[in-house]
């Protein structure tokens, strides 16, 4: 026995750092050898007075990591029967720990999928500046437990903002951070079924995610047509029991067209006289380029219109901060949702993005990826206008994405050539309801998504694949 | 007409940024004007010729406005009948906006409640600097959408640090990052009833917030009876149909006891036998002052329990993470429990944290605090054995809180007598299971909570408190 605990003893890596690393180290050891089937169930360990002798450390070490281990309940110490490895302490079958995994990039090289900014321009800096003056700022309590609604700083900070910006009547009393906006629409459909409406009408086009957010939430989502003035939303009146609508007026996601005047009256009038609910998904509101952008339909009446926004597009997904602005009725409703237990987000990156408002950071950056933005998409229009004239560009005035069509059967062919030219695109069929007529065949392009470095080669393979299409008999 | 819109002119605060700057100002003023009623719906309004003479600016600024605010719905322009403001735009029944309120800090200014950690001794600093780090050196899908699990750099740090700290098998890709512990139990609930468990066993003393996660995912909370020795895990096999155990092994909450090495036996017994599983809460477990810390249950058998940790204790709750270490077969049900949509914590302040760990900062922090609450917790000790020395202190040798029994009957005057004091403190019954049996008086202080400079103070009137019950008849 002597011998090979000796033997053992030499496996051991004892780190140096007085009697505390030396226990440590030893108790490591002893649990592995544990794991790894070196000692089995039941077998008697040596005296600790032995063991040290063998190690050259003091007996109290190895007497101290023993009294843990029988703590922890890896060895089991009975009167006249010495220290035991416990009998349920079996090997385990793997006996080796896997290797961590380092993250590997999904993503391919060229990427034109919609739906996610350019992550590569996040404002680091001003972002840290903000931060620091946040952290230094901050009340203790920021650190406790809080509002379920989420801080207040950052819901003062947003009712400015939205009201400056985007035409919402924002009060922070009405305002709830969300973990983005997924998270809020999930809260909704929860307050939606628990007010016991059935059927949340969403548009013949959208994000199949939010779709299912409703369908989990055990609502039914019949569609509204989309043309060229946005969602009919004239409509409403004709699908019985629609108790909510969800609606993106300011940039139909993803055709691009904004809801036109008729329609938001209709929206509008429509909530008002059945008591319904529209959820006004503002998911790239800030981006407009060849005007100001239009204000939120939220602030035509405030007590039936949820404003839904988020810093996904305006600064990056990453962050997981949404926001919602709700009818005061509906305050509670959501916060019960959210569980009173449940703050979701950070509170130090919700007084850093309040610090990031007020400081004025938020609107230059704003500013600075709209420029940015809208000299992307100038350059798509202008090389698809050059190198593929036949291919007609919609939904350009503003967002982050633009639809391109093909000739009918198109999207198939596209597909294939996209994934020969290791380009991530989307196709606009992706987009479709389930029980919606079919469109015309289309691709959705995020010209957001790729960094700079990589925008050029992006749109070469781009022309490429739309050579290979339109040019097929 | 010109008149009064003469006077309304004089009420706008137009900004003077360039005409961008005026038409905003304008499109406010003409909203607000509507909102308040002031504009009322039908109105025909000047023509932009005329206002822009009344206001003294461009004509086209007017033009623009107007333009905009037909787009939003606010106006209807209608050929031959001019500018109008449009009939769904009714005025707000609450003309003025409520005024933003300031957050009201609701606690008392003495504060014993357990649960909450010292924050302000949170490192802001240290946070800082790591957080610098960390965002310098993120690679820029850091700020896009991620892996559902959570960052791999936040999970390899943990992994290394809980086997380094909690004897803990962890590899990064058995991690799942959630927003705290709340959030991981509510994932595990999901988990459970997917796997058709019905029953979780819990503790006979614990968080009825906790328990409400379970009973809420639909499962059924048989208790296990707490001693000395701490949950009588024993009693596992004689409670039919039970398919997982909620443990505090490490610091029984709220008796402050350890799981006794047979007790921890007869858990993994139980788990191996039946195929059950351990949620191992192992909320405080950095904390333990006259010894090293009692390593994870968790060790034991990777494989049969899921090991739930928090920053909210060792560094603060406002953070919102926390970890889960997987059995490997679980990872793929909690990803999809968790949506694969809803990444829900701040990739930035992941990798802050990963960075607090990598730096050390994170184990410093550790062992300063460690020293701190032992000696806030001596100074507790050494008051009561002098001031109170009739009132027995239990569950003292880790954690932030501890439990002081009192006379039979006395929780009841002890919390009279605490409002009197303005000191907020609970009680041991308000712990106890719905169907367990009454235990003894008692009070539950977390000692903790206070800040240095209420710590005097404090516990000055807790004194006070237990004179007013142990002098009782």
């Amino acid at each position: 026995m002597k011998d090979s605990w000796a033997t053992f003893g030499a496996d051991l890596h004892l780190e140096t750092k007085g009697s505390t690393g030396l226990r440590a180290g030893l108790m490591d050891a002893l649990r592995e050898a544990v794991r790894t089937g070196r000692l089995t169930p039941g077998t008697k360990l040596p005296s600790s007075r032995s063991l040290a002798a063998d190690l050259g450390i003091a007996r109290n070490t190895v007497a101290d990591a023993y009294a843990e281990l029988v703590a922890e309940g890896w060895l089991t110490a009975r009167q006249g029967s010495g220290t035991r490895v416990a009998r349920r302490a079996e090997p385990r079958r793997t006996a080796t720990r896997a290797v961590p995994s380092r993250p590997v990039s999904s993503r391919p090289a060229r990427n034109l999928m919609p739906g996610s900014p350019d992550v590569s321009s996040f404002p680091r800096a001003e972002w840290l500046k903000a931060s620091r003056r946040a952290l230094t700022a901050a009340p203790n309590d920021a650190f406790g437990y809080g509002d379920p609604r989420g801080r207040v700083e950052l819901r003062t900070a947003l009712a400015g903002y939205l009201a400056r910006a985007r035409g919402v009547y924002a009060d922070p009393e009405r305002i709830v951070i969300s973990a983005g906006f997924v998270h809020a629409l999930k809260l909704m459909g929860t307050v939606l079924r628990k007010r016991r409406v059935r059927e949340a009408a969403v548009e013949s086009y959208g994000l199949d995610v939010h779709w299912r957010l409703l369908t989990d939430a055990g609502l039914r989502i019949p569609h509204l047509p989309v043309d060229e003035h946005g969602a009919r939303t004239d409509d409403l009146d004709r699908i019985r029991g629609i108790g909510a609508v969800l609606l993106t007026p300011a940039h139909q996601f993803p055709t691009g067209v904004p809801l036109h005047p008729d329609r938001r009256a209709a929206a509008v009038d429509w909530a008002r006289r059945t008591g319904g609910l529209i959820l006004e998904d503002d998911y790239d509101g800030e981006f407009r380029y060849d005007r100001q952008p239009i204000g939120a339909l939220q602030g035509l009446d405030p007590e039936h219109v949820v404003y839904l926004g988020t810093a996904s597009k305006s600064l990056a997904p990453g962050l997981r901060l949404g926001w919602m602005v709700l009818p005061e009725r509906l305050v509670g409703e959501v916060v019960e949702a959210k569980g009173i237990n449940d703050w979701s987000s950070s509170a130090l990156e919700q007084l850093t993005l309040a610090e990031f408002i007020e400081s004025g950071a938020y609107d230059r950056h704003v500013r600075a990826m709209r420029l940015h933005y809208r000299h992307r998409r100038d350059q798509l229009v202008a090389v698809l206008a050059e190198r593929a004239p036949d291919v007609r560009v919609s939904g350009i005035a503003a967002g982050l994405h633009a639809v391109l069509e093909l000739p009918e059967g198109g999207e198939a062919s596209a597909l294939r050539a996209a994934a020969w030219q290791g380009l991530a695109l989307e196709a606009f069929s992706r987009f479709r309801h389930p029980e919606a007529a079919p469109g015309p065949d289309a691709l959705v392009i995020g010209y957001g998504t790729p960094t700079d470095s990589a925008w050029a080669g992006t749109l070469d393979a781009l022309v490429h694949v739309l050579w290979s299409v339109t040019s097929e008999p």
